[in-house]
């Protein structure tokens, strides 16, 4: 049998794993990942899969990128992806960039909830997966919306509502 | 601006492009490719994208995959995605590796239609972007259900209704 | 508290039923009606459910309808849905009427199967329940499309793939 | 033809109607009803539809109430379907009470949005919509996850998220 990467896949909250709490009508980050783990699992592979931090990027602090440097540190994984919210995205890209990991790191995420739109949301974090698969370099990379690059050549385009190259 | 890999996305019909016709109750395939097209441009990125052939892939001939590779060759495009049914997507790959191209090539498609269950669809089609765009080398691959490789290294277990490495 | 109707709930099978089964490509009945179940519980009521005779309308006999005509007379219900395919939900809803059970009896069905489009088959059961909550007559009745009265008054538009009024 | 019942469909906003706006990050309120209009149209009739208010049921205020009173005294439908937000649905259906107006009225929305879960909000609908079909008594009315009475023997339970019987 042909042997595939080992792949970690980190979740640290954002966006794409906020479901709707009926009970006070707002959508709440779900802490276990659960629609990430069905995805991977279901479509992708048998991901050692971590929770941590269970933010809205926004409110992620270099305490949490602490934490998250911390977990790669401790991981004896090569190939990493990361799920994470898109406005601080590439802060936490350049956070890591600066530790100069030997690793090769994939951020992801939704711009949509996948319980409200679960084509955007597979399909990035499928494309993630697809591109660490084929990649043969190490650095910190971003996948979003079909754009996949270095982290330092891609941005969110807050208007239009999606990544774009630099 | 960072150019990307510009990418041909050819639809052969498949499983991936069927829709309920309520009419006469059955699965037809969508010769437009509206769904995976709605996709790619939507989260992927401005695909050219080529409608042929339009089969389920039981009912793909030789005379169809000469179709393919007339339409490949035709092509100014180095990196192509080819969307193909599951159940011949093996004997179409080795067809085109026969043929020498130098050209980096990958098969996609889905066990269950995109307008039945769009996660797994969309996850297939994302892999194989992704791995398309972080590819060096030329020849043919196959992504399905997370199991991206050379085409002969990979395999569909009809049992299991999922594709495995050999 | 204030007591509701109690209803039956009959599964025939019918396209409402139907699912896909990516090992042989081919919409099947399931004569579990788990989706029914979960939407008739989640949303509606705790319906007592009894799934019989789990066919495609096309495939049911009158043998069929004799099953159906017995297990409504065994039944202490007065109040009854029963979901059909719509290809001859006319047929059966004749049948029950020269019966004339001094029963209250709607019968709806999906044009869609309820895994491809939630909405047509949810909103079709839920004008029946809606209805037979109000109705204070006996007789036979067909709910489909918002289309909603005695059976002999509605029939199925085949080329519009929809129910309309006579 | 059969004539059937001259329905109108007043949307006053709530959860129903909210859609995700990925700019934001935050559920926003329809305010043009585009999937109520979608069901309605397409899976139920076509019904006249007046979207007023536009508000999350918390901030409905004695002025709007007023507003929609106004709006229902103008029409010359006698049977009305209020989609409105659920946690003041008890306070505007006692309001439309108080002013013994001789319609028939049944309120509607969801626990969850449309856009989030198609099933609820189109079975709440539908239900609402099979009921009046039904209903030969003026009054007002509530019709939510197969609970549907008078207004004043049902309530919504907080706790549990859905409504019951008192």
């Amino acid at each position: 049998m042909t042997s595939r990467k080992k792949i970690l896949l980190i979740s640290t909250g954002g966006t794409f794993n906020k479901t709707y709490n009926p009970k006070n009508g707002k959508l709440e980050i779900d802490k276990n990942s659960d629609a990430l783990q069905m995805i991977a699992k279901k479509w992708l592979c048998e991901f050692e899969i971590l929770n941590i931090i269970g933010k809205d990027s926004l409110e992620i602090t270099n305490h949490d990128r602490l934490e998250l440097l911390s977990t790669i540190h401790q991981s004896s994984h090569h190939s990493i992806i990361i799920v994470h919210g898109t406005d601080t995205m590439d802060v936490t890209a350049e956070y890591l960039a600066d530790a100069e990991l030997e690793k090769t790191i994939v951020l992801t995420g939704a711009m949509v909830p996948y319980s409200i739109d679960s084509t955007e949301a597979s399909a990035n974090l499928a494309s993630a997966y697809g591109y660490i698969n084929a990649l043969e370099k190490e650095g910190i990379f971003i996948a979003m919306n079909g754009v996949i690059n270095r982290y330092e050549k891609v941005k969110k385009n807050r208007k239009e509502g999606r990544f774009i190259y630099k």
